[in-house]
């Protein structure tokens, strides 16, 4: 079945906001198993949006719009929709009320405004949005479906969650299952060559994603119960971990933090940290995991030979570039293992201080007190991201040492 | 004029990739006096990409495509254009050259599928791309502009400020100025009221995007020369400052860790952090600043009971919790000013540990030795971005605390 979505509001077209609905939909629709060919953004105005409800309807089966149901004289997708179809809207009571008590419950009073959020057509179903005043339609009419929803990414990804996606996968009448694999250190065309002999299969699909720390790829497959889907991703991924091997370094929703965590905690150890480079964005990643107190204890952040002496460190940044080396990372890990009485300190340093963005050259060190890692990565300076990069490679390699 | 945005790629349908190109684009475009009516996203499909730019060309005077200017055989937008067009392409010896260039400089060898990125229609002047192989075309026919970018972020944007915005404001002949007033501490509903006498004016305009570190406020002025419209913007300019006060804090590209350099450089002050909540994140962002290391020396983060008696802190999360208060933020701002000999030290603590977000009160004290400013700000754990919001209050407070 062929779906499409259309994002409605004067603000896309300004880039007053990034359209990040569009992308979420666009990511949920395979694993229902529907295909996206368009997806087009128009403004609040009722005769360019009749257009395209009118074409979307011409091509599509599934149609999904997001923004426009807010309570202003603005927001005209509910009115411009129900005279597309030729119906007539009323207010529906259970709506009216909810929308009276969402008000009343947080001690205000409902705007008259907001009494136009509870009109619906007849042949739309309202969806209750638990975090808002703007009810989501379902409408189905001549064997199409179309899902009416509003523009707040929170209250829309709640609703796709709760309501539209249950009822797509019930209209659908397959089981759909899908898993993540998340690698790192593999680029997407090296990946997409790896995975070639899968690539082409119809059922399980999969889908690579590049992200910041590292390509995802998602196996998804349709079965006509969850046994025999769940069954069919399993055997995928089994063929593609044995040709991956330690590329793999988790599923689903694990973050490499997550990840380093629960092997810190599995081994019984604890961790510190000292960053020049990052100046704090490695224990920001560190400490983001639930329980993350148990093992990663805390760190420094040197901006100045002033702190760097402070905290005991005598190498500079200077003799650092002059002697080309890891020196510096090194006996700040060191230093920050002891500080701290961590079984594990990690030095995080460029050649410059953390402002000045011009080192290439980012050099990390790992010390348990026995061995030692150290390695260097090169970030050219005009590289978005370049700090971001940083810490993931110190999770990786900290993931590496670990294991 | 009328502009429209076509992106072009089965990545972005399948949701693997966010577009950031349309909105930079679509936020670009008022600065042009360009109207953008329509963003369509469409897949590497020949049939339907005919069908998108057909339409294009119908209804719009600029027409911007980005994306699927790639060597692989699945990248077909500069083919389907010179289709549309009825052109024939032809590889232009000059471009080539620069493509060869491009790997031979890098020390690669150029794969022969890049030769088709050398590729033109007699219509179409190329455009340079400095970070990439891929070379934009700018075309011109029948009054109308097509514009081709490729759809690495990175390679469009620096294209797009280069090459494209220079030939659309010399096509368009109006000389068009903007600056951007950045404010904090007012919603966007509240700041629209306060702003309603001036935004419906047409020249100059008014828009406002709410962000992670407040309001913007775009002011854009047309005028038959520079002179004309930069002098209505500073009017405008007055005005809305005369209306918000102190709750403009910058302009343009200022951040608001750029501003609290600039205070601390002028009164000659320097800085140090100690975090628990945010972990880090405070750190980051005052380090970010090109020459930061003149006054934020560095910081502490303290995740565990461990470090924090390491670093000579004696009131604990959960004395702070039953005391109600500040203490321990207090504390961590005096001992990390000592540690560091810092003009001005700066705590932010939650009443628990970093990796537990439940904590809804986080305490932020800052130091100078003399005086000291605390406060509580309120984060329930669901807020996403509550980290990011701290640290944005801590800056917006040392901004007063220096001001």
């Amino acid at each position: 079945m062929k779906a499409e979505i259309l994002s409605i509001g004067t603000e896309l077209l300004l880039g007053q906001i990034e359209n990040t609905n569009s992308a979420y939909i666009a990511g949920q629709l395979p694993l229902l198993g529907l295909d996206l060919y368009w997806m087009t953004t128009v403004g609040d105005n009722r005769v360019r949006l009749l257009e395209v409800l009118k074409r979307a309807w011409e091509r599509s089966d599934v149609i999904i719009t997001t923004g426009g149901l807010g309570p202003t004289q603005g927001d005209i997708t509910r009115e411009v929709v129900a005279e597309f179809l030729g119906e007539k809207m009323e207010v529906m009571p259970a709506l009216a009320e909810a929308i009276k008590t969402f008000f009343t419950s947080r001690g205000l009073q409902m705007p008259e405004n907001n009494m136009k959020q509870a009109m619906v057509i007849p042949s739309a179903k309202p969806m209750l949005n638990p975090l808002g005043t703007a009810p989501g339609w379902w409408v189905e009419r001549e064997n199409k479906v179309m899902v009416i929803l509003p523009g707040p990414p929170h209250e829309m990804q709640l609703m796709w969650d709760k309501e539209v996606s249950p009822r797509l996968r019930a209209r659908i009448g397959e089981v759909i299952f899908s898993r993540t694999l998340k690698t790192f250190g593999l680029g997407e065309s090296r990946m997409d060559e790896i995975l070639s002999p899968y690539l082409g299969s119809a059922n399980p699909t999969l889908a690579t994603y590049a992200k910041a720390d590292g390509v995802q790829i998602r196996i998804t497959a349709k079965g006509v119960e969850r046994r025999v889907a769940v069954e069919m991703v399993a055997r995928r991924e089994a063929e593609i971990r044995a040709l991956l091997g330690e590329y793999v370094w988790g599923v689903d929703n694990d973050t490499i933090g997550d990840v380093v965590g629960r092997l810190l905690i599995t081994r019984g150890l604890t961790l510190a940290t000292m960053e020049s480079y990052t100046c704090g964005g490695l224990a920001e990643a560190l400490s983001v995991a639930a329980g993350s107190s148990q093992y990663f204890l805390g760190g420094i952040v040197v901006n100045s030979d002033a702190a760097r002496s402070a905290f005991g460190v005598a190498v500079s940044p200077a003799s650092c570039q002059a002697e080309g080396g890891s020196n510096l990372a090194e006996e700040m890990a060191a230093v920050v293992r002891l500080k701290l009485s961590a079984d594990i300190g990690v030095g995080i340093a460029g050649a410059v201080q953390c402002g000045d963005r011009h080192a290439d050259n980012v050099y990390i060190s790992i010390d348990n007190g026995e061995s030692r890692r150290s390695f260097v990565r090169n970030y050219p300076s005009y590289l978005r991201l370049a700090k971001q990069r940083a810490v993931y490679a110190a999770l990786f390699e900290l993931r590496r040492f670990l294991s």
